[in-house]
């Protein structure tokens, strides 16, 4: 059995329906058993079809059985249409599987504002039932991809009280990845017999601490989409809040998000650099937030990563931009790559041979230490390459 | 007599003092009549040395009569030293000039968190003092560039009630522009006779609607200064808020920061396209602002212009990402470049040859009519290339 397995109970497949001119396109997930279904959401104000949609019908609380997913076309600021498309791709799988309209999700990526080819999507539907597989993870995680050169997977075997569990995830990243996530689309499934309650906890705190803790460009997507569906087909006794059950299962939940967003920081568009920004001792939780963010987001730390330029004033800078409550410039604490740059409100010089080795690993750290209080944060990013604006000049095109 | 003149009274020069190797790096400025001086600062919370002192001096509330600048080096994060080294600046001055202390100002940019080598600036100062000139203009402009391509400098002739006044601007921008300025340093002299209040006014709202609405990376700088020093030497009658004749002088001094704040535009780290970004009908002024700047500062939007790629979608999913009140999608109406591309909710399908024509010309627009309120503003930005990521990836080494 590979590395990368679904849980019990699941199968999944990935097609080719024509949106792209050669890769595939359409994905789909099915569970025979009813799954219990949790999601969460851009929060973008401007919000594509099929998150409209499949938060109506997961709100509905009814049981899920199938997603369907396409890549290529968000099916975003398509107006009326948008909806009837969505709401279509859907039909065509409750058609195939003889499945009922509200136990099935949809979810898209792509370019926004244009009309999906929705016959093509529809006639292609019974292919990807007919390919579900219980093999079909990957096959499901390349049909998702849009600018991302990497698949991205990854799943958790675990034992709760002696019996097995699984926990997959599938997910795309690539440009345009923001705190609140942004065009990622991730799909969870578990074999887990679990509370409804607990399983949106569950998610909750994990896509906060993983998708909702990394940035690639600063921009929110209309799309972002994370689901998690639990069919209950695992042995175990019922994981419910606030039990040493549970406790296990977020941790392997995490593990599968960190995973993955992990993943699609690596596979940023242009990113050539992982970076992990530590902002500790603040005043609030807010505040470390938006010191760490104003630093993952400020193009000129990025680029200065990206040139291997131990530059640590564009952190300074960043860190009085943000505008975070009880900053003193002459409390803060700047470490790159564990050298500490400033302190006692001037900069320290630390030996050459140290500070000449900032910034030249993949992984590069910084760690602002603002002394005036007791929260902290962690958020992952990127470095931002002549590649990412070559990329991005010519997407529609 | 040049385009670009000084006003009566005020004398300038650049010179070379070595913190660059080969271009000036130092400048003075110089009013032999006592100035009303007003200044604008960065809001970032670490604010540099020269910052700090300057804000000080024009607290204390005595008259200016210089201004000494220095390119190269921001004096920022630089401790104790920092501020010792901008009074010593100051200091020079005074004593080659002859002046108190709390009548000269201080103003500094380029790299954060170097010591400034003050006996190489100090020992400038009397080379500085004695190219003084009335003809001075362009030599200051050019000492206070860093990664401008180009000097950056406006004169307005005018009268008021016959009498002639100038105001005459200098100032340095390329990198790191963004709303609430951003390195950006800015020096305005003017002959006006006019009260302090009155002057104190006319800077504010001038600043607000030119160097406060233009962005290029969305970073904030630790330096940004603009001040306005009006030595009284013209004729007129003295100008008072709200008489016509302040309306003449806030006219044209807007003339003067509008022209330099676009300067600061065009000259843009990279930058190939002028870029205005008009938001109409938001709810409230804030809302109008933070959709424009959403929309500026988003790389996504940035890249595509800079590809001549007409990708609305991107417009539309920055508006939603600006969290703004009222924004409701099927009121949205997007133009670019007088070319609408979404209205009523989704995107109309303009004539194959009006489209491709989008985003072509160096000057581009995008319009954002959000239909929910009265309110609107203007930003002006600049695209985002691959010289952008080349400049700052190597700004230290």
């Amino acid at each position: 059995m590979g590395k990368y397995i679904l849980p019990k109970g699941f199968q999944a497949s990935g097609v080719h329906c024509g949106i792209k001119r050669f890769n595939n396109d359409l994905g789909l997930i099915y569970s025979r058993y009813p799954c219990k279904g949790v999601g969460v959401f851009t929060k973008n104000k401007i919000k594509a079809a099929p998150v409209l949609v499949t938060k109506d019908i997961l709100n509905k609380g009814e049981c899920t059985h199938a997603v369907i997913i396409n890549s290529g076309n968000s099916n975003c600021c398509t107006g009326w249409y948008g909806v009837r498309d969505a709401k279509k791709m859907i039909h065509a799988v409750c058609e195939s599987l003889k499945l009922k309209f509200n136990t099935v999700c949809v979810a898209s990526t792509g370019i926004i504002g244009k009309r999906l080819p929705i016959d093509k999507i529809v006639s292609a539907v019974p292919k990807a039932v007919k390919r579900l597989s219980k093999k079909g993870i990957k096959n499901l995680a390349r049909a998702i991809m849009t600018t991302d050169r990497k698949l991205k997977l990854e799943t958790a075997r675990f034992n709760i009280g002696r019996k097995e569990v699984i926990i997959s995830g599938v997910c795309k990243g690539a440009g345009m990845i923001h705190p609140s996530m942004a065009t990622m689309l991730c799909f969870i499934m578990t074999d887990a017999k679990i509370d409804k309650d607990a399983l949106r906890m569950a998610l909750k705190e994990s896509v906060n601490s993983s998708f909702n803790s990394i940035t690639i460009d600063g921009d929110m997507s209309t799309n972002d989409s994370v689901l998690l569906l639990a069919n209950g087909q695992g042995n175990n006794k019922v994981v419910k809040k606030d039990t040493k059950e549970f406790d296990i299962f977020l941790k392997k939940l995490k593990k599968v998000t960190f995973k993955l967003a992990k993943d699609i920081i690596k596979d940023g568009e242009g990113a050539t650099k992982f970076v992990t920004v530590y902002v500790k001792n603040a005043l609030t939780q807010k505040d470390a937030q938006i010191v760490a963010r104003e630093i993952a987001n400020s193009l000129l730390v990025k680029t200065s990563i990206h040139g291997e330029d131990s530059n640590w004033g564009r952190v300074a800078s960043s860190i009085g931009a943000s505008m975070a409550d009880g900053i003193k410039q002459n409390k803060i604490e700047i470490w790159l790559d564990k050298v500490c740059m400033f302190k006692n409100g001037k900069f320290t010089i630390p030996h050459k041979k140290r500070t000449s080795r900032i910034y030249k690993r993949r992984n590069v750290e910084i760690l602002v230490n603002l002394n005036c209080g007791k929260k902290e944060t962690r958020i992952w990013t990127c470095d931002l390459s002549k590649r990412y604006v070559e990329i991005n000049s010519h997407y529609l095109t």
